[in-house]
């Protein structure tokens, strides 16, 4: 297969949005569009992620809507849903098919309206994302869930919870340090630990603000053949590697500190790229809570196994760290409109790896990863990328 | 890109099931897999089409649950929307992933539960499929649309209405006649065009009969690579072509009897076949109504615009006519469980060319289109195959 380039990156605010759907992602869209020096004719086709539009909207065939809205009613275009990873599947397949050779230009990434759902309501949609008829039932939801999570981490590695619970809030004060710095991020605002632990308890041990939110937002590449990439831009970002992978209901996971889904998709990604760990220089990955953060840099492979607690407490995961994390602020604080996650992920590592992100720049950065999980941890994607 | 096959079919009876759609899917996709002299284990990926999981059963990241109810928990797995061409449009998506070579065997389909919400909720459901800024909000449902397309198409071609309702009763009683011979339709009874004339006003002119049902059921296809399918398969459906296409929504569209996105999406599937409308043996088409189906057989290119009527009265479109289209039952009596819609008439396809589809067989038939066609005209999806 060939290589392939992301050639052009747009993203709205995150946060609170009065615009539907399909407007969102048409502001997002038009900038990748013109980023990449192409006009909407141009695009080949739509791939695009999303979870809750019916819920949100009353609407489906967003994919369709979305198209004509930016001037392009006919031409290919689906919906991709794999709960929150729906950006990256959108945009994992999306590769694939420009890599085969069947298109050379295609528009691809997510939207979601959460917050406009409010919270009560947006909970309890989210939670469709766990097993309707084991999990649901139960009453658990997904802070509960990485609350366990972070309960099991505790006990498996012998860390006192206060002391993790103290690394945890670390990983909020980072992330909303980096967001600082982020100018569509949904919260701009640098926290102490101390606000940490003076939120509101969500599901102990985690407090509100060791949660991400809930956010309204689109993100959008374009991506071409690396051929057509070389014609439009000075500085196409390469695709290195991808992977993704499911999970079975929580039940049948045996260790949920241990995420195999990511396990397997990362592997695949890494493989791909015939790169490490170590070879990664940033890394945006999906901190909906501020466990799963600390969780996932050791499901990556940049820290052992109860050893990610460690690194954020030494600043190895800070901008200027040995693996910067999340440099634009990550779920907790760049937002979470759950569909486009995964390609304002991208939007990251691509305007990182041109030097365009200012103050939250990580100076020579040349690869970068991207990872998003969905639901009870059952569906991950990965993709790294260099220049 | 390599070629590609069809190695087995499956589908569960289509009708009222107390199943989830997991459970459903689980089903076609075993019978799937043990046709094709396989065993879960060699299932790489996962395509998966529905639409409404989320209204039907409070369940997203439906994939994930899917692959591990059959016992492969830890592959990628992705849920496509394209509204009732989701299959069709995972089909196609399947297709490029093992076309490529990134995998050599993948389990691809849909499932839904449309009856399982009552009739109600599902007519204001699949209304979700409409613009929601601008159609749904005044009240317009899919009925009502394919009333106004047969009015536009009578007054276009000039054909007193009441021999157009006659024409289009013929298509119901030829769908429900074939419907006869395929042991998983909804409905295997004989209708005539009495009984059509006989059953309620739904939205002038189409009476009862001359709408599909809403269904629940599955339909699952495990598509390898030439290579694996001659070791896997005396009889591999090779693809021969896809296309796909969407459209803006109604108030953008000039002419509803021409349904554009569909001409694009079939020169695609035909262009990449090297085929033409004469080349077709059998089709099975997206007849959600009776004149949905006049249209798309001159659409597809079966019959000059205005034709397809006279086609359906001249017994053209039966089993051992011209092109015989939906030999299945086709929506009208195989059912419509949305999502699953696609998958099932590539399963007939497959069948019809295998010479395994009994009383129902079309003699000799060597290549086979499907057609599926989403919202107000919105998402189109063809794929033809071949022995």
């Amino acid at each position: 297969m060939r290589e392939v380039a992301v050639v052009g990156v747009g993203m709205t605010q995150f946060g609170p949005s009065e615009k539907t759907n399909v407007e969102l992602f048409s502001e997002a869209a038009m900038d990748a569009i013109a980023e990449s020096n192409l006009e909407p004719k141009d695009v080949q086709a739509l791939f695009l992620g999303n979870v809750f539009c019916g819920f949100e909207e009353g609407q489906v065939t967003l994919s369709a809507f979305a198209a004509a809205d930016i001037g392009v009613p006919y031409i290919p275009t689906t919906r991709f849903e794999g709960a929150c990873a729906s950006g990256s599947v959108a945009i994992r397949d999306a590769y694939m098919w420009v890599a085969s050779g069947a298109y050379d230009i295609v528009l691809a990434g997510g939207t979601e309206k959460a917050l406009a759902m409010g919270t009560a309501y947006a909970t309890r949609t989210f939670a469709m994302g766990s097993d309707s008829r084991y999990e649901a039932p139960t009453g658990i939801t997904f802070p509960g869930i990485f609350a366990m999570m972070a309960h099991l981490y505790a006990k498996k590695y012998g860390i006192p919870l206060e002391q993790l619970k103290e690394q945890m809030a670390m990983v909020a004060v980072k992330n909303h340090h980096n967001g600082t710095f982020h100018p569509k991020a949904h919260f701009r605002k640098e926290i102490t630990i101390q606000d940490v632990y003076k939120s509101i308890m969500v599901a102990d041990p985690l407090q509100l603000y060791d949660c991400c939110p809930f956010s309204d937002g689109a993100a959008a590449i374009i991506i071409a053949s690396a051929e057509k990439a070389k014609k439009l831009t000075d500085k196409p970002v390469y695709f290195a590697g991808a992977g993704q992978c499911s999970a079975p209901p929580l039940p049948n996971q045996k260790d949920i500190t241990l995420v195999k889904a990511r396990q397997a998709s990362a592997k695949q990604a890494y493989d791909m790229a015939g790169l490490s760990p170590n070879d990664i220089d940033i890394c945006e990955l999906h901190d909906c809570f501020t466990i799963a953060e600390i969780v996932a840099t050791e499901n990556l492979g940049f820290f052992d196994h109860g050893e990610g607690c460690k690194g954020v407490e030494r600043g190895e995961t800070q901008i200027g760290g040995r693996i910067p994390i999340n440099p634009s602020g990550g779920l907790k604080a760049r937002g979470h409109p759950i569909g486009a996650t995964g390609a304002a992920q991208v939007y990251e590592i691509a305007k990182q790896l041109r030097g365009e992100c200012g103050e939250r720049q990580v100076e020579g950065a040349k690869t970068g990863m991207t990872d998003t999980l969905g639901a009870d941890l059952c569906m991950v994607c990965n993709m790294i990328f260099r220049i």
